[in-house]
């Protein structure tokens, strides 16, 4: 079996090694692994599959002889190494929202629209991790009849601003568990015990920078540029794994038996929808894992073809690192 | 000053202690009083502006002398002592549901429709926490041009399950802080770390009790039967103060500059919207007062008609106790 070398920009931060961790269980066939992170880690080293892998400081000479390159950094180094990397023959998969919106870069959730990767020039884009996961929940609903407008808000976990933020989450728990003053820094505002609605920063238009990612990212992996998507993003108090309500309205009525129908069959989505049983998705349930789940599905009271809807799902495994090696897997023709 | 005859039922509750604190903020003047819980609280007291007072058990002649009685127990002790307090000619202030949707009943929001407290047969219901605070935010809009149909997805606090609620959060944070198993009663999930799309129990129709009660008592309190809400509610690890993230669509096109002014001028509401400073309505800020917050008020991607907005307010004071005592206030012609 052909293996492929295999480079990680970002290695040490929480997408970085999600995604060593997914790239083992998915049994993907590494050659040769490269792990890139800042200066301040060179010296330190990751173990994949029993092997150590020293931690090297990127430059452009680095990604010669390698296949792909996910990238887990900031914009500015994902554009810092983008030319090299695509000079160096490697096909970069990018987590960082730098490139998601040029035309010439292919965005890619591929259980929805897997074929645009092929259409490559060296630079896919990974979605939006909030966005990920609520058109991984509404995909088949679009399938069954056009989505004519959508309603999105968020409860996003810590772990969305990286690995720092669940730590300040459990520093201020214990804080308040010890009666001690609280130490604010990843967050705005305090978070534990409270939500915060602003996650990125706010545009002219009063929406923040994440809220405008459902919209814009939304349109482009949908082919759907007419769509019109109103977010509300916030961040809540939870370690991993955002939910989103969602109310949106189809061209033509849909049954809730129909939308519960095609979800059941979909790739990647797990119906898990018996309120009297209590089972609803919630973030303890969908951690660590690829699934996302949907649940309360009901036809809304405001509109005659209005659906409500409620989803949750890993935003470092599906929402980054998993549908990033699922991009991978699709263009080496590996079944996810 | 003419002074009143004051009885709380339920006193020893979360919204019962409240209701006397606010009843002593607000300088209300009062005569005797009289505190009834269960019989389980017989025997103990409750201090009122220095004096103790015996709690009491309640029976049907409790109530005969008192100008007043607040409710603040279940629907099921509500009915039973409805009877006896109205021919004892007190009138009933009741937080329960079990009257809301009675025709014979006013449902009232002061600052939204006073007027409709005067029109009572002894009992006035106080409406559901969510719906008031939900209600107190989209008034100004309301008035200025007739909201068509809304969207509301809640982050709704511990403590609106009574006083249990934030002892369970309490007690499940010192369980993670210390690495011990969490103890699961209040909920029907783990709260800590967590957010739970249920609130109440399901009905039919896909929506849970909590989710209807904005609909049905938006209707009432708006003389509105025609307004159509589609409500999330979800519980989030926050003590107190629920948060309501709002898109409505009005009759007529509105600017946001109209509906900040109008916000700015109304009673009981804060216009709390400079998210470029970082403010914003949030529990941690909205605690332990009488303002609704009100803040991130754009218009929507989805609807040229719509408007986007999030508030914040103390559910168990303005969604409780100080509506309640706003309610006698207006009844006895005192200004709040």
């Amino acid at each position: 079996m052909k293996k492929y070398n295999i480079g990680i920009l970002g290695a040490t931060g929480a997408v970085g090694r999600e995604i060593l961790k997914v790239l083992a269980e998915y049994n993907i066939p590494v050659g040769e692994l490269k792990l890139f992170a800042s200066k301040k880690s060179v010296g330190k080293s990751i173990l994949f599959r029993g092997t150590s892998y020293q931690i090297e400081e990127a430059c452009d000479t680095s990604f010669i002889g390698l296949d792909f390159v996910f990238g887990a950094t900031s914009n500015e180094v994902a554009k810092r190494f983008r030319d090299s990397i695509v000079s160096s023959k490697a096909i970069f998969i990018d987590n960082s929202s730098a490139f998601r919106l040029d035309s010439t870069v292919p965005l890619v959730i591929p259980q929805i629209n897997g074929e645009d990767a092929v259409l490559h020039q060296g630079v896919i884009a990974n979605p939006n991790c909030s966005t990920i996961i609520a058109l991984m929940a509404i995909y088949s609903i679009e399938k069954l009849s056009k989505i004519e407008c959508m309603l999105a808000t968020t409860y996003q976990a810590t772990s969305g601003a990286g690995a720092l933020g669940p730590l300040e989450l459990s520093q201020q728990m214990n804080a308040i568990c010890n009666d001690k003053p609280l130490e604010i820094e990843v967050f705005p505002h305090q978070i534990v015990e409270n939500v915060i609605p602003q996650i990125g920063s706010f545009l002219e238009n009063g929406y923040t920078t994440e809220e405008m990612k459902m919209q814009n990212e939304g349109r482009k992996i949908l082919h759907r540029e007419d769509l019109c998507i109103s977010c509300t993003c916030v961040r809540v108090p939870v370690v991993r794994s955002h939910s989103i309500a969602i109310e949106l309205v189809t061209k033509e009525e849909l049954s809730i038996e129909q939308i519960r129908e095609t979800l059941s069959k979909e790739n990647g989505v797990l119906l898990y929808d018996s309120p009297e049983k209590k089972e609803y998705p919630m973030p303890i349930l969908t951690s660590n894992q690829d699934l996302v789940y949907v649940g309360r599905i009901r036809k809304s009271l405001f509109h005659p073809r209005g659906i409500v809807l409620w989803c949750s799902g890993d935003q470092i495994r599906k929402g980054a690192a998993s549908n990033a090696v699922q991009i991978m897997m699709k263009l080496i023709g590996l079944v996810f």
